[in-house]
């Protein structure tokens, strides 16, 4: 029997090539391998955008048409809807009762979301037991892997530390969710800082090739190369890292040499990262303006996803509510 | 159109005369009156009964049984179980999102019941939270009214506080529950502290005659009472405390002036008590057993309840969700 894999994002905002590197490519690869359990954790979204729930439903469909786009297969994995799954809310409440506050209270994004968010109001009670409810989304498909960068490691050890604790109280009910560390790559938006929404300097899988284009050509590029014959190094340059995400790595080792030699300029180099970004995207930019003209289409492969995803989650509940007696 | 009640006990034990006199009577007065919702509030009971949440079943089936036996009607109330109604968890989690997490650090019984059950190990994200779920219970029916003794009105207040922050950030979906003040008189126990099952002082409402005989024969009177002829002082007297609560006020008057004169002895007032108790509780008593004699019977109530529950919390949360926008 195939090992079961889940993972999820909060639907928060249309996905950039941060997310095609650091998830998306992998969640791919592994639809072949694993019995897929992808989802949109809307429920997860509200935590930080309660007051402003309104946008939540449409960011939940760009997050299904990138993701489909992308290459997500609904016939391979179960795409779904947390908060069409209600038995998430369930299992959620009854880890609550097991979970000691110290366990959540010393989880390191709780205070540190909170500096970086003050507008947001994030001291609130459900974005304390965030990991709580994350633990229930993973265990509830008796995951066996967690595809996660190396900032969600923490979390997936909690995960670990809850089941043992439900498991010691009411019997073996769930594996213990092992973490499959992906390699997220650092990719530089367009300032030079970190590629992310908040910064507005992502570039979107949905961008069609003229904006790719104007969103590349200005970037700054290693700050050695002032004028065209100054030699440059390609590892302290914010293009480059586009490059090492998303160019074949022998047209990779050429461009690094020529950099380095000032056989090319910055413009050349970055035609290339655009010729290939638009080469690379024109099917899935294909495919997305074929969904957002759909979108029966969307709603309706995530409704098929929800039924199959409760379908487990309700066998996983009755074993749940059986253990613990009720 | 008649104004929605709701109240729910935890599942943790029979129910002794306290119960009786500081909540059912009120609470059967009330389903004439108006739609009452009673709610086995289950998963209450595993935020404290988590180490041993196997008796928690049979606690539900006793306190059904008791509830019916004294005269809980489910042809007018809808008697049910809070942890069939899952509506109750998903509207818990939507609220937890919205409430400050100091509003529940405040909560006196949160730092108290952990003082008064160190054993039990209180200090959990779910017990934390038991306001929140209190809430969801209550406001799922949009109830307005919520009968309870003086030390659940801060809850009840806190249920205020959290309907306005949702009105406000969703628009107006719930009305503000309102206390309906059930003056709780304090009985002793047979030891003349409290009575509590705890304790364990407790007359319960199963008790048959023998029992109730040998548990109040015994109990402790006015301690100024040493000698026969000795005058007490009802007011002082354990036992007065069952008086005050179960016999009829004539009575009570008599029984009052002839201790005070030591006309009457502690055992002919004893005597009083007894009878009274269980010449009360005889219809009770029979009903008891005879739903004892047939759980079937109290399941398909439950059901029927929880069908009719599960019903409205359906249509609030449908409203919920719209406001909410998903």
């Amino acid at each position: 029997m195939k090992k079961i894999v889940l993972s999820g994002m909060r639907p928060t905002g249309a996905l950039h090539l941060g997310h095609i590197a650091g998830a998306l490519r992998n969640w791919i690869k592994l639809q072949d391998k694993y019995e897929c359990y992808y989802s949109i954790v809307s429920w997860h979204a509200l935590s930080s955008e309660y007051k402003n729930s309104k946008v939540i439903k449409n960011y939940i469909f760009e997050l299904a048409v990138d993701w489909l786009s992308a290459g997500l297969d609904p016939e391979k994995s179960v795409i779904f809807l947390q908060s069409e799954v209600k038995e998430h809310a369930e299992l959620h409440l009854l880890l609550s009762m097991i979970i000691p506050l110290p366990w959540l209270e010393r989880v390191p994004t709780f205070k540190e979301m909170q500096k970086q968010l003050p507008d947001k109001e994030l001291n609130t009670y459900g974005f304390l037991g965030y990991p709580v409810l994350q633990t229930a989304d993973i265990i509830i498909y008796k995951a066996n892997y967690v595809p996660v960068g190396e900032d969600q490691v923490y979390h997936i050890e909690l995960a670990r530390e809850i089941v043992r604790r439900f498991n010691r109280f009411f019997g073996k009910v769930f594996p213990e969710p092992e973490v499959l560390l992906t390699e997220v790559p650092r990719l530089a938006g367009t300032d030079g800082r970190k590629m992310s929404k908040s910064y507005n300097n992502a570039i979107y899988i949905g961008d069609p090739p003229s904006v790719i284009e104007e969103k590349i050509k200005p970037m700054v590029t290693d700050t050695r190369r002032k004028r065209r014959s100054d030699p440059g190094e390609p590892n302290d340059c914010p293009v480059f890292t586009l490059h090492k995400a998303f160019t074949p790595e022998e047209k990779i080792n050429e461009l690094a040499q020529a950099c380095r030699k000032a056989s090319i300029g910055c413009l050349d180099c970055k035609k290339v990262i655009i010729d290939e970004l638009i080469e690379e995207f024109a099917p899935l930019r294909e495919k997305r303006n074929e969904l957002l003209k759909n979108p029966k289409i969307v709603w309706d492969i995530l409704e098929e996803g929800n039924k199959k995803a409760r379908k487990k989650a309700q066998q996983t509940m009755e074993e749940v509510r059986k253990a613990i007696g009720f």
